[in-house]
């Protein structure tokens, strides 16, 4: 068995608790090594429904687990809540400053796994962000459901002073229509014409125009084209407008340019664009345009084969295509990260190289009804729908989180009611500086 | 029927979405009125349950109903989320400050019913808030769970590196032995014996010292001695160290100084005075020393007829005694002002003076035990615990809310595990300038 100077285990370091590091942890739990996950936040994120909180649909703590529980029982991981401030290479180090004692310290690897993730890429227009927030974290989506329900109040608030309604105030604009921004512009749909529908006196929900914005063709550019055109009517059935081939050419406090037209919208939501973490600059590695490592076939980087980047952070191909940033390419590395440095360390020096097995993917639109590929067959309609629930029941870590949002969607489809309707840091909010625009 | 100026019915607006606000509000349904509930947040809020979100057991949502929702099929009652800025009795009119569109307004009323709630006291040390926050709002609660959480998150950094433990870290003071000191204290000393037991590898969160001070001779001052001796006992069974007849002197980053002994701790909690919302100076009534607004035997103030204060913001005797500041006294007054309002409506000048009917009192120790005083009964253990779970069941406004709290609460009983061990907006937290003694 290798061992270090010392003749402790080796110690793997794992960067990011997401679905590549902890997938990664897991997989390492027989291994002799000393296994080290450091994140920024003390929980795991079920990212694919992140959409759901923003919508009022889903709690925080219903997507999340604690990292420490999830690993509780494996006597050979640690965690660290801290941010990775750089990694040194050479010497094998990284270097944290540590969120609870708010010191800077170092800890030393035998391998590193980097599982960073990505975060929201404006294309060089980051002054659309305070306009237009993206959706990755948390926090981002309780602000944006406090946002979007606060775009109600509003309107409601007008109409109760006896004011003429400004049609912005009720408009939603998503811009770009992957997964994520059609399932976002499907929710908030839903939202007005159903959950709210009966809340106001002096407005109706349900006149509010939600508006997805795609620069490509199509909807769901990496689906088959006949299942994107089902989501787009889809879409429509649920009263969004879905513009296509259209270039957003700037966001500001007013709303949204599209193609030279002026859309008035209080609320609009960027859903365009990754970028990944920085772990390129920390390790000294070539990255694509979107900031992402180029990784070989093993997912190291050159001349350092103890260092492994996976997931969203990772520029990986395969057969000439990119693999895409979701969650199952990223597991799959993770899982794979494991096994080759169990591998290195039983000795073995030729590891066949990441092959990424696509079971498929899918999205949801409104609360009855998804798109699907598994392998070559499409699928659209409620039995996609009953299959993604399934799957992202089964992947939902925590039998408590499962049977959680189990019982919220059903009560959810149920009664069409969003039980998370709450706005938080709203007095807070309040003092910032208005940025509606008044008419 | 009365009708005001212009033959709209009369007007009346209620201050406030907590437990009075909202009870009055769903007593005038049937009433010939137009109801305006005004409150500053969007949700109602369970508050005897905050603790158990300070304590990562439920989520905010869980205890929380929008106020919207709850009201969505009273078709008299509108809502506005507003803050008051001002109330003019002798035109009727109060003035908003609205929360969406950061506007102020005007709302002209016939009836007025102030139920505003309680904030925390220091007692005129208003410095100590930033060492030992209270426990009043959903903020209140994820705050607290984020320092409690990252004690033991910083106890565990320190061992990781290898620093000698200082014991400060995870020493939690509790300031108060009121209902609110005795279940923090109970539920922080089962968060660390039980459901963090397995999470940390430098650390034994069992290590972590929970003392509750208390002013008087006994906690739980309100209820039968032989009652607080016995929830002394069980906080104690806990690991809680329970102070009383203890003065607590000072209060600074380095912890708490109590009858000239300091104790040096991370985290305190303040759970000890309550003073009434402003109010009084609204409407420029009569308070007492805790601001409360001191009203007549209807509930209104001198010479306004029209004006009610109920809840923790009035203060009402009977039999000799002040009415304490719990919720049943808060939903039976708002119950009251809305039936003495119909009366009046009606014509009706001789309305009998409110009277408070007193069911009993209970507060919660750790997961099975409670103590309960029911009319001249008083309960203690499991069976009083069951009773506590029953009745706060009943009381959660919305099926969902019930649904999944008991689901939680089952989950939480049988495994230990706390689901909502989030830590939000740690990022923001990390920027703010430490408070943490360092070493």
């Amino acid at each position: 068995m290798e061992t270090t100077s010392g003749g402790l285990l080796p110690r793997v370091v794992i960067v990011g608790g997401g679905f590549g590091g902890l997938r990664a942890a897991r997989a390492l739990r027989h291994a002799s090594v000393r296994v080290t996950l450091v994140d920024r936040g003390n929980h795991h994120l079920f990212q694919p429904l992140l959409y759901q909180v923003a919508t009022a649909e889903l709690s925080p703590a219903d997507i999340s687990a604690p990292i420490r529980g999830v690993l509780r029982r494996q006597r050979n991981a640690e965690v660290a809540l801290a941010e990775v401030t750089g990694v040194d290479v050479d010497r094998r180090q990284v270097s944290l400053h540590d969120l609870a004692t708010r010191r800077d310290r170092t800890l030393d690897y035998d391998y590193l796994i980097t599982a960073t993730g990505a975060g929201t890429s404006y294309f060089g227009h980051d002054d659309w962000e305070q306009f237009a927030p993206g959706l990755k974290t948390i926090e981002d989506a309780t602000a944006i459901r406090r946002d979007i329900l606060l775009a109600f109040e509003a309107a409601e608030a007008k109409g109760a002073e006896g004011a003429t309604q400004s049609p912005d105030l009720l408009t939603f604009v998503v811009v770009g229509g992957g997964p994520t921004g059609v399932e976002l512009a499907g929710a908030i749909a839903e939202v007005a014409r159903k959950a709210l529908v009966s809340d106001f006196r002096h407005i109706h929900p349900a006149d509010a125009r939600v508006v997805l914005v795609e620069a490509a063709p199509h909807i769901l550019a990496t689906y088959p084209v006949a299942l994107s055109e089902r989501a787009r009517r889809k879409l429509e059935r649920l009263g969004v407008e879905v513009r296509t081939s259209a270039r957003v050419e700037s966001i500001d406090e007013c709303g949204v340019i599209v193609d030279g037209e002026r859309l008035a919208a209080r609320t609009v939501i960027w859903a365009a664009g990754v970028r990944a973490s920085p772990a390129g600059e920390w390790l000294r590695a070539p990255t694509d345009r979107a900031g992402r490592v180029l990784v070989g076939p093993d997912l190291t980087i050159p001349d350092h084969p103890e260092v492994f980047v996976i997931g969203d952070t990772a520029s990986a191909s395969q057969d000439g295509a990119p693999l895409p940033g979701i969650a199952p390419v990223a597991m799959q590395q993770g899982h794979y990260a494991a096994t080759a440095i169990r591998r290195r360390i039983a000795g073995e020096r030729a590891i066949p190289p990441f092959h990424y097995f696509d079971k498929g993917t899918m999205a949801t639109v409104g609360r009855s009804f998804a798109v699907a590929r598994i392998r070559r067959l499409s699928l659209s309609g409620f039995l996609a729908w009953a299959l993604w629930l399934g799957i992202h029941i089964l992947f939902l870590i925590g039998f408590r989180n499962r049977a959680l949002v189990l019982f919220q969607w059903a009560w959810a489809y149920l009664t069409y009611q969003r039980g998370a309707r709450l706005i938080t840091h709203l007095a807070a909010e309040a003092r910032v500086p208005a940025t509606i625009p008044r008419p």
